[in-house]
């Protein structure tokens, strides 16, 4: 972290939730100077985040309004501090969920920063001066260099936004379990959401039988034709779940509502592995059999470092790879909060901050 | 497996349940003759585990009556089949959960045979024959040697036969943690029965740090004193929890009743790993935030491969280690299993089959 406190001396326009009504609203509000490890950056698009409504509405009961949200930031940099070399004015970047990090502990020494207890968050998290830090669903931002990835020219940047978050979720994953570099898997994606479809681009692009399994069958054709699945099984069907049997290596479960993991873990061989990344606030339901029979592995995994992240966003411009996305003005944010709530999205909302879109 | 379908012409004089009312009585049943790959066992002691509870009240619904338990066998050979060459009359052996397993699928071929999914089990198991298998509450058995392990000289067969399930079920997930050659670790063992304090035995000849973690405070003494753990958590004390919090590097779950991960996980450092042994008919509760903050994983293990259990009753040899056990006649099973169900036994029964016990 830097050393000196900085002065919060910035005035920034954004948009902010006051209170667990969720409502977001034009919200002004100052950000720090830029610092000499800081980059400034004029933010272009966001991606809205199902975390966001957890934070605007006080689902987790852990928000401090007013809270500005927003962790899937594309932008150009403006102004570079005088320690930072590997970034300069014009920079087409992002920013993803990670303010700050101790940079002293052994996650944040071997590039598994994410993981650092000390972890500040782009939002609503607390600064290494004591400042509350406030996201993407505004202006500009000022960022430690550290935390800030290049977007490869042959991506767009609205579309790119939401891989900040979305995108490394479910990359970190499936990098841990060795899947970016060893084609040939059976993997199954469970839920085709934000998260979900941006998976299963990464495991066709990474060579592996891809299925998804889902609670509605009308998004079969969707999950072969547009996005490349191989196979889908809805997970509400016995008979298709009991066919499907010990028939995949791995599974990413990306639901964010409490359900039983055990006709999951059942698709798996022995010794498989299960990535969780959704975050419901009810726990799962974890029967031991399916555990112990099959000696599998239930993993969390969150967001991802920023190593990864940037090994990710070069893959998706090797790939091609982004998000299908919505884009919508910060004048209808409350809207797309509330159809995002509703799952009333393909896949994600992007909310075109500088007003430059020409997808609206 | 064998090519030849056996007779089952050997009577033999064991103890069985009839029915769900768990009512142990005196059995006379037929067993196949010695096979060519086989070894018969004159059976000296037979331990008591608490699956054998499960199974005589078929809690699990599979029970297939009449039931003859077992599973933790110690004895003496006293026959070997034309094509077995590592064993000879008179060995002293031992036999756990395994009874048959296919042989060609990649986990029996790297000696994981105990994931094969067509694993038989040494009672409640239909052999490929189709003759269902009964366990070690019984005068003899007829086992395909390859499922048979050596026992050390200088371990006592009745404390060792706990060995075969108790003590490779906690032994198994600490290999697999790589926890028997790498010592220095901190490690946490929940629950303080059967397997958790051969678990803690095994963490301190390892050379770890050992916690027990437990709902019984009047358990301190015990764990520390007598087993040589070098900390206690009373689990149902948040202030012990929470100062224990992010301590541990690996955590072993013993317990077989269902209860909340959550509080478990938070022990964990991140990238931490529980192992589950325990299976509670009910389903865990597993909470996202402490999977994902931390990226932690739970793993489930069943039992272990052979060549694992020969590993561990070698350790066992090495370092002398055993269960601590109380004797029963085979004419108290009725009284052990009903102690047991109320954990009332330090810490598990096994029952002096052939009547040589000098601990009775």
């Amino acid at each position: 972290m830097a050393q000196t406190t900085p002065n919060h001396t910035l005035t920034v326009e954004g948009w902010a939730a006051r209170d667990p009504s969720g409502k977001i609203t034009p919200f002004t509000f100052k950000r720090r100077e830029n610092g000499v490890n800081d980059v400034t950056i004029e933010i272009l698009y966001c991606g809205i985040c199902h975390t966001d409504i957890h934070f605007v509405k006080n689902e987790w009961g852990i928000t401090m309004y007013p809270v500005v949200p927003g962790h899937e930031i594309t932008g150009i940099i403006t102004k570079v501090g005088s320690n930072v070399e590997k970034l300069k004015v014009g920079d087409r970047v992002g920013v993803g969920c990670l303010a700050a990090t101790c940079l002293n502990c052994d996650f944040c020494k071997t590039s598994q920063e994410n993981y650092c207890d000390q972890v500040q968050l782009t939002y609503n998290g607390i600064f290494w001066d004591g400042s509350i830090t406030y996201g993407g669903y505004s202006k500009f931002l000022v960022a430690d260099s550290r935390y800030v990835v290049r977007i490869p020219e042959n991506l767009p940047m609205d579309a790119t936004a939401p891989m900040l978050c979305a995108g490394i979720t479910v990359y970190a994953p499936m990098k841990d379990s060795n899947l970016v570099d060893s084609p040939g898997k059976r993997i199954g994606i469970v839920g085709l959401g934000g998260l979900g479809h941006v998976a299963v681009k990464f495991g066709k692009a990474f060579g592996h039988h891809v299925t998804v399994i889902s609670t509605t069958p009308s998004k079969e054709k969707e999950a072969k034709d547009r996005l490349g699945a191989d196979d889908f099984i809805v997970s509400t069907n016995p008979q298709q779940m009991k066919k499907a049997t010990r028939s995949l290596d791995f599974v990413l479960d990306t639901v964010s509502a409490k359900h039983n993991l055990g006709p999951i873990l059942e698709l798996l061989i022995a010794k498989g592995t299960l990535a969780l990344v959704g975050a419901p606030d009810m726990p799962f339901e974890l029967p031991a059999f399916p555990m112990i029979f099959g000696k599998r592995a239930v993993k969390g995994s969150m967001t991802g470092s920023i190593r990864e992240t940037q090994e990710m966003m070069d893959a998706c411009g090797k790939y091609n790879i982004t998000c299908d996305i919505e884009v919508v003005r910060p004048d209808s944010i409350n809207e797309a909060l509330d159809r995002l709530a509703r799952n009333d999205v393909r896949y994600r909302f992007v909310i075109d901050i500088a007003g430059k879109s020409s997808n609206l």
